[in-house]
């Protein structure tokens, strides 16, 4: 790899970019889980950002970093989920025309709202079909600008604007963060928090927080080379189901993470109900993985604070009345 | 009555007062949503707020303002719900003793609750004992101070503090709000909402929204006097269930408000799984007429800016699954 990676002064840049349209999402707390806890854990609501994910940061600043003259190409994205809708949003805030290649297959309402953000939706079969040799021949024959889901300086910037959002949102509060957990997929999310933290926070731990047998990212720092997933492995983790880190995400991750933490579909599934009941806030189970580590113990808690970034709440109602139920 | 009127200024004071503990909820809109309604939905997010809903702003203002010497007898409240809560979690925060008086056929979650933030929780038979008459008692043997659930101008100011949020979100975002919505019981919010509103914007004007058949102020305001509801209504709304305007809070209302809107309890369901979808929280039944009342067209929001707050997200899971199965 010879491109640089992206600084915390990308993350500045881009957090100007955002400045704007992206919604400074709160940083919560509940007293009572706090005593239950012995310590202070506040939860970064990103299901509350532009689109219900926190995608919409690093969609929005990657497509404004494109040069005019390419502009009028548009933007290709490949996405069944939460990248979509952000890539959409920022592109129709932009002026830019947007083709997002979704599954066949993707939920209806996915798919319905991505047109509605004004994006042509290219359907292609999982199955016959690759969603990269679409992406790519769009991108060629109209020399549209592909946005990737993760692996890209510009996208990873955007999400880092969170990692800055944290350090003056808890210097407000009063306090340093001893650790900051995130979900992680292909690993934009956790990478640009880390550099977004990196200047004001140098000493707060950093942890990826995967679903268990979908935990790339946590086997990867461990070994120090790009670890894959068992293409079996299954998780009710929608949005966290790449199957091994980014070249830039990890090469990021190796110099700034502490380590990976995994959590099983039953430990997601309390987190989702606790965030329901002490938060109100709604997670998709993707976006209640840093919860669902706190609250099993997975990082210690005591006389401390842990932030946890809460990174969306795209979830099915009935899986939602289920987990209501059940959890 | 001869106090004077709570004023914008209490409110400022009231804003100084709990800046440093209470958070800044955040206004956020759905972009497809705005589409659909023609203009622009904002929600105020109070559920976020410190214990689940609003009511912590009045109750942490009203108690600082206690004087020192009286603060050692202790602050009294009766409530069964948000307000016991509030004044819970304000007066631990301050180091004052609280007793709560709650129904002994209130919720288990909801004592459990009010006692784990260091309340006393003084339990009365709801239809052989008085509440009033209870909690004057304990005014008089410990020289505790009434902490009013809405009639009290230091509770109204702190509810107010919401309005200088949404005068200054609002500017944030480039817009200036034709109208501000917001539930109504005994008046204590949208009273303080209006006088928070009134400095930098005189021009909006700001509605109640009640349960239909407990539309008092509604009714008040139509006849220019204090209107009573019929004690059979019923409503889903368990926080918006107060039998008539408070004597403050109706003359600020008659002075500032431009009338009261009335949802059904069918509509607040619709509204409660929208905001779920749409914005992905958790809203009570009495923190969701706000978006019932826009969303049924009870204000028009074609080429306008409407701003709801959102109050409270105190809601039994077994309700809020039912209402996601059937809204």
């Amino acid at each position: 790899m010879t491109d640089p990676l992206p600084t915390h002064d990308d993350v500045r840049r881009a957090a100007e970019r955002i400045r704007a349209v992206a919604t400074v999402t709160p940083l919560i707390e509940s007293p009572l889980l706090n005593e239950e806890l012995g310590g202070r854990l506040l939860v970064k609501c990103e299901m509350l950002q532009r689109t219900g994910s926190f995608k919409f940061r690093g969609a929005y600043n990657r497509i404004s970093t494109i040069p005019e003259a390419e502009r009028k190409g548009g933007v290709v994205a490949f996405s069944s989920g939460n990248h979509a809708q952000g890539v959409a949003a920022a592109a129709l805030m932009l002026g830019v025309k947007a083709a997002i290649v979704m599954p066949r297959d993707a939920p209806r309402l996915k798919i319905d709202n991505t047109r509605a953000f004004g994006a042509e939706v290219v359907l292609y079969d999982r199955f016959g079909e690759s969603r990269d040799e679409i992406a790519a021949r769009l991108s060629r024959e109209r020399g549209s600008t592909l946005v990737k889901p993760f692996d890209d300086p510009g996208v990873i910037s955007g999400q880092g604007t969170i990692g800055l959002e944290i350090a003056s949102q808890t210097k407000a509060l009063g306090t340093v963060p001893d650790a900051v957990l995130a979900g992680c997929s292909g690993g934009g999310l956790i990478a640009g928090i880390a550099l977004g933290l990196s200047a004001d926070l140098p000493k707060t731990t950093v942890y990826s927080v995967e679903p268990a047998g979908l935990d790339d990212m946590a086997r990867s720092l461990e070994s120090g080379r790009p670890e894959k997933n068992d293409p079996a492995a299954r998780s009710i983790c929608d949005a966290l189901l790449a199957p091994t880190p980014g070249d830039i995400t990890f090469a990021i991750a190796k110099q700034r993470l502490k380590g990976g933490l995994a959590v099983t579909d039953a430990e997601v599934r309390k987190a989702m109900a606790l965030a329901f009941r002490h938060f109100k806030i709604v997670c998709e189970p993707g976006g209640a993985v840093g919860i669902a580590a706190v609250m099993t113990g997975k990082v210690p808690t005591k006389g401390r604070t842990v932030v946890v970034v809460a990174s969306g709440g795209n979830v099915d109602p009935l899986l939602f009345q289920e987990v209501l139920a059940t959890a």
